[in-house]
């Protein structure tokens, strides 16, 4: 493989690593629970349902960590909807569409969930200390996505300090490590790392806007990010081939 | 008064706080929530249903607000039961009982819900988010409870290093603050606070294992961290006065 994950063949001691993958079932988080699975960690993955709009995302979580050979899979509810802010929960926010990349990348989209990472991460550390895991892994990149303040490397960095403080394993000199091995890649280099660890890639979604039937728009932010990596990649996104471009 | 809780009459730039508080009906985020109200924060209550076995906590949020005047009460669901592993949340497991104080300040006791403030915080400030409020105060403390990781002042100060970088507000340069005004009290200071906020402490609840009626066992840790509180501050708990010792 040419890409530049970090390797995580055994945890502290040497003992395998134990870990909870964050899974929405989007493309991103699919590549990591992959990665971590070839990295021979133990994972239990956790999707969480917050009220988004539809459910393709946690159909697809499913199917992903079936083929994946992830047999504990939770999925935690949080009523995120009752707070609103977001397109994403709220249906009286519409989806933005048709944005240009410059304009995507460039301040924060009526799509951010307010404070969804630190939210994903605090229930992901709950089930690390319940299951005894040793890490948490998630997909969050910075490149992409450099308008949510929630998806850079200091986010994870301070995440990490406040959960050696925050529990028990802890406390007794066992920090819960926080993988991030997307964190500083582009989509094109998720694609093709999806791709090298024979993810298959038709069974993630990314849109935030699909039909009913589960199809993407192809014109949300989310749909033309992930759309212009698989090209950057040189690739067909197995979601859209064959459609009408 | 004479307590020594921080005084916060005006917000950054001398505008007043508007704060979320972490309301769970218990005597400690009761007091905090009067204390706020007390020093003219705009409030929003949030109380977080996240599968206790009893629903006494929120049935006494709901009564504490509405005495306090605050109308802008939310409550949202976790499903943190689905991690299980606490005797809070897990039926399995039973709540202990008459366990004398040395020992329930020791350890970390079955009690303690697996990341149970890194959740509600970053619930806190998701609705912070939502409702561009400065602050989130809550009512934990280091003294009685020091078996809770997630109770003392290095976990609020990393917590709000993480809502700095977390969130759309501090990434503009106006992070939410963390008020734990209790943190460093004893409970004995904590009962003579709300005596003097004239907090109704009658409407609070504190046990781990109340009755269908929702009165106290008199004999859990909480309980009997409460009232060993009311004694030392001279006072009798309205809760139990009248009840056989």
């Amino acid at each position: 493989m040419n890409h530049d994950a970090p390797t995580h063949d055994a945890g502290a001691g040497g003992h395998p690593y134990r870990t909870v993958v964050l899974l929405s079932g989007g493309l991103d988080s699919a590549t990591v629970a992959a990665w971590a699975v070839h990295q021979g960690h133990r994972v239990t993955a956790l999707s969480v349902d917050y009220g988004q709009r539809h459910a393709v995302e946690l159909t697809a979580a499913k199917r992903i960590a079936a083929v994946l050979g992830i047999s504990d899979h939770l999925v935690i509810r949080v009523d995120l909807a009752a707070c609103g802010g977001s397109a994403l929960v709220d249906p009286a926010i519409a989806v933005p569409k048709d944005r240009p990349a410059p304009e995507i990348a460039a301040g924060i989209p009526v799509t951010y969930v307010p404070a969804r990472n630190t939210v994903f991460l605090a229930l992901a550390l709950a089930v690390a200390e319940t299951r005894g895991a040793t890490a948490i892994a998630l997909g969050i990149n910075a490149i992409d996505y450099s308008g949510y303040p929630d998806c850079r490397p200091e986010f994870v960095a301070a995440f990490a300090r406040l959960a050696a403080l925050a529990t028990k394993a802890g406390v007794e000199g066992r920090p819960v490590e926080i993988l991030a091995p997307l964190v500083r890649m582009s989509k094109a280099e998720i694609v093709r790392l999806g791709l090298d660890l024979g993810l298959d890639q038709s069974l993630t979604t990314s849109c935030y806007d699909p039909d009913e039937a589960g199809r993407p728009c192809r014109r949300c932010d989310a749909c033309r990010l992930r759309e212009a990596g698989f090209t950057a990649a040189g690739l067909i996104d197995p979601l859209v081939a064959g459609c009408a471009g």
